[in-house]
């Protein structure tokens, strides 16, 4: 049985917490924050829960093997580093740090320590991803073209980062995840309309090998919420709608056949000629999707890595990864929208 | 009554054939193409009609008052300059023409000769554009700080022009009508999946004066049709869906509000503080639309313009401002999507 | 080649006009309306059809082989007996005619004259219900157990007859086709809210063989256009949206497995004890369906069994089956909603 | 501070048990379950509260000031009485008991013993729902004039009760809220597809004064969740779909309009002669509907009673009222769908 603690109960420790507490082989001990009206809260819903203000308490504790940090973006590297110290195994709420360079020196400090660093990049715990994973490994698809993805509502905007910092780690970690690959080159352009300097508006453009791109859209500006992936491949495309409570995923068998007169062009590809392009229009089918939370997936993950010594799939490794592409992404905005390049790993 | 012929009957141009049918004031004499099945397909529905593979044949008439063009664009100057000798007012498909030169050669033909020019800018005839318009011109919106549009679906996939030249100008022609400003950068990106060197998926980014941009999504290859255009005031916001049949338009009271400590941030402004952002999320208001099509009204236009003498709502010069904006949009993307600046008129 | 002449050029009429003028093998001759405003309406659409006010001038042409009725209900009978002492072959709108007695006596005079009589019952050719009739047929929905069709929307208000008359006769033909039965028994219940005594929406309840029972809600009076049919097969459900553009069927693979104690309910079922009802829900299917027009079909169907002598889907029994189960249905809704036999053909 | 029991912790117990937690002037302090299952499950989530396989431990609490009943339709009665006799103000779940007369010995009795007797018809407290009652008393909507309601799904199926007892509750009390009517008359249908002799789909029409009907279907046995509402008033139409998540209302400016000769009808209405009717379809409008949980809302508003003495919106009358329909149609199905008088308070 392992004692848990979750540092942060602002925006999202509370779902944090509500997981961790319906999980039978771990004891939620303690919760901190710097909000006296969040502790009351928070103390309201969870009686037997220990509160306190100051994480060190939590850090002190030596019951407590594992920590979670679900505080602002700019204090992850600080509490991570402290409760590495302390030989707890964290977890972090994405993104893993506000720069790849303190990224690193978590990643450094916690295989020191052998302790679990796992980054909460939820997304890859939702079996709507799993499934669109399958899907794209079986081949189902065909080979993956292009990839475009929404994620747009009104708010919540941060004080502390734009909304390329707060929305895309959730977009990149599902692509490097489904694609099985890095973006080798951004190209982002952003606007800040309602705090000064701080973009609430950004569209990314991602670039892959074998000439696969990926457009992301993230917005604190629009009036309505849209959680939308489109997966073009050769055979088939895919679009996922998060915000659909059973209709997650829909296949449509949909796509281009190339044609000569009347003979597949492949025959011809090489000759000059004039050829057509059939657009072919089938079926859609729509699969049952597991409906298991997706934080819940993954707070599970991370106490079984814990307690099994695995690796877990969303590292810090992964982490940094994401880190790596914002950063990027930032570098292009900064600069008049001009092509950057991703680091690899 | 005017004499109207059509030169093109292929993807386009039976629209154009069965709108001008239907209108009283005007009799449709001619129709050409260069595809002995066409001519036969549209003999069947318009037994009535004279078809002739040659368009010469129609500017040989002299009953013909006027012409329309609805041929591929790489023809459209030909064929208006031939059109505009003969003393035929013309109206062209968009784009106008291939290049801002062409269309501005068109543009002074016309004047010299006193004919009528006119592009099909359909959607500036569409009803529920023409009410978005009366929205921002009345305040309702508030200053209009960015707009989305998506315009994507399956094919169809043109052999001459790419996804830009084909899409865009719908977009274009709305934006500039609706904001009553030319886009002053623009940033473009996008990939050619299906055919060699044709892109069939771009995004554009457009900016205009008053930081206001607007961010255009097109694709030949999208397994969803959409036709979605999201305004981003600060009072309201509005949702445009071209395929909705009754419900296009949807005006929310949504907004962010900046406050300081409870205090109207506006008093504070200039001193250095932390506020808090209240989104505002209210009722929604679907107005009736009028149910006119808008290529109908445009085509009555056309002939209200010739019989009365007036100029068109979308001109030469309204055609020419669309080519100016592709024209740097396919210069951006020769050129790794760099910012290119768009010339004026 | 055969002369067809359509009468009645008023709501559905010029569907029908429409229709047959895009079919190669036959020749659309003439129309008659007994509104001057409806034929100069037409003619402005067919300069090349010929119009009268008086439907005698059709059925005198001895060139004309078929003539189709798009009138009033009321007038359908002496209309089909005078088309038919004439010696042509006839399609009637639905409902084939406004009593039992007045539907045999055209299938007589049909049959004696040897002559085609057909019902416009559209829906038995839409690409849609044939594939639903496939998939009952081939067992994919297991049992039918229930069906239930909801057809409503704000108007228009028929003069002559009641809500029952004017919808109903679409569900029952689906019904009917689909199910390959009869039904033997109607409830129903109806208001008349706008006119004095012709109700405007109403509620059927019909029951056949083997427990399976129908639910039709039909209206004049609904803010929604709704046409939707929910059937309920032991093994799965479908649903159909006709007013979906493409994607008109879904199939969900959705059911009850009756068990106890784990073990299938179908050894158990005499025996006493508590069973468990499983509800077993899984992926869904969006069929391609052709997307040619139902009445296009409709129409091709009836110049086919005109030329080769074959018996309408849709014959003059077919739409006495029709009128029975409204007789039955006003019967009940004259005695107080008091359940009715509906007689066997 | 209220120390609140909560008695049956099954499919909805566990929404009540949530909502009170929530509540800051009580404290729930016990509950009891029959399944050992159940209370290990509930003591996992809420370890500080007190668990029993036997109610009457909750009743001999003296501390215990309330309690809900939250188990079978057929053990509400028992419990209730026993309940009250131990002095405890008690609040049931839907409907409030299997028989009428059962219904008023509950009201007797609570009276008797000055205690708090509600019943959790949960939709009057949906904000929702009151918004629709203020359109109606402000005579947005016009005079009502008939009234559609769905509420169908797959399963939940009930062992002891059919779907009428188990699903109209929630249709009859939000129509006698809304229209501060009792209905006066029941027509029932309904059929035993999946368990034998307990019916798993209804309809029923419900009669009121003024011509007023309402019509409900509910259904254990449809593939799609549907939870609507549809009102049609002599001015305009409303639609409720409580599956919504933020759109639950949409005001149509949709009605009919009868008019003779272009002169409103009205002033000739007694005359003989044709009239036409306009359809008129105008804007659409959402509300903007507060977001408070209404099962939340129910138990403060019993809370508040039991503190200032207050009359439960949903009273003992107010249940007893539901039951009387629910008798109705009950009678109504077992005897062929009959018309059934329902009997007033």
């Amino acid at each position: 049985m392992i004692n848990v603690g979750v540092i942060g109960c602002g925006y999202w420790g509370p779902n944090i917490v509500r997981n961790f507490r319906q999980i039978d082989n771990c004891n939620l001990k303690w919760c901190s924050d710097l909000s006296e009206s969040r502790i009351k809260h928070m103390k309201g819903l969870y009686p037997s829960i220990k509160f306190t203000k100051d994480y060190n308490d939590i850090l002190n504790d030596k019951e407590i093997g594992a920590v979670v940090i679900a505080t602002p973006v700019s204090t992850h590297f600080k509490i991570g580093m402290d409760a590495l110290m302390k030989g707890k195994h964290i977890l972090i709420e994405k993104p893993i740090t506000h720069s790849s360079e303190d990224a690193k020196k978590l990643i450094d400090a916690a295989a020191k320590n052998k302790k679990i660093l796992m980054v909460d990049h939820t997304m890859e715990y939702s079996p709507a991803v799993k499934k669109i994973k399958e899907y794209i490994e079986k081949g189902e698809l065909g080979q993956v073209l292009t990839v475009d993805m929404i994620r747009v509502n009104l708010g919540v905007f941060q004080k502390d980062v734009n909304v390329i910092w707060d929305l895309i780690p959730h977009d990149i970690s599902i692509l490097v995840y489904l694609l099985g690959l890095m973006p080798e080159k951004v190209i982002s352009v952003g606007e800040s309309y309602i705090q000064k300097s701080i973009e609430d508006d950004a569209h990314l453009t991602l670039k892959f090998k074998n000439k696969i791109t990926a457009h992301i859209h993230v917005s604190w500006l629009d009036p309505c919420k849209i959680r939308k992936t489109t997966i073009v491949g050769r055979k088939k495309m895919l679009v996922f709608d998060d915000l659909e409570p059973t209709e997650k995923i829909r296949v449509y068998d949909k796509g281009v056949t190339i044609e000569k007169n009347g003979i597949p062009i492949q025959n011809y590809y090489d000759t000059f000629g004039e050829y057509q392009l059939l657009h072919r229009s089938g079926d859609i089918f729509i699969p049952k999707i597991e409906t298991t939370e997706p934080l819940n997936n993954m707070c599970r993950h991370f106490l079984d890595c814990i307690e099994n010594g695995k690796t877990p799939v969303s590292d810090g490794q992964s982490g940094l990864r994401v880190v790596r592409v914002v950063e990027a992404a930032q570098e292009s905005l900064r600069n008049n929208s001009r092509e950057v390049e991703i680091r690899a790993d």
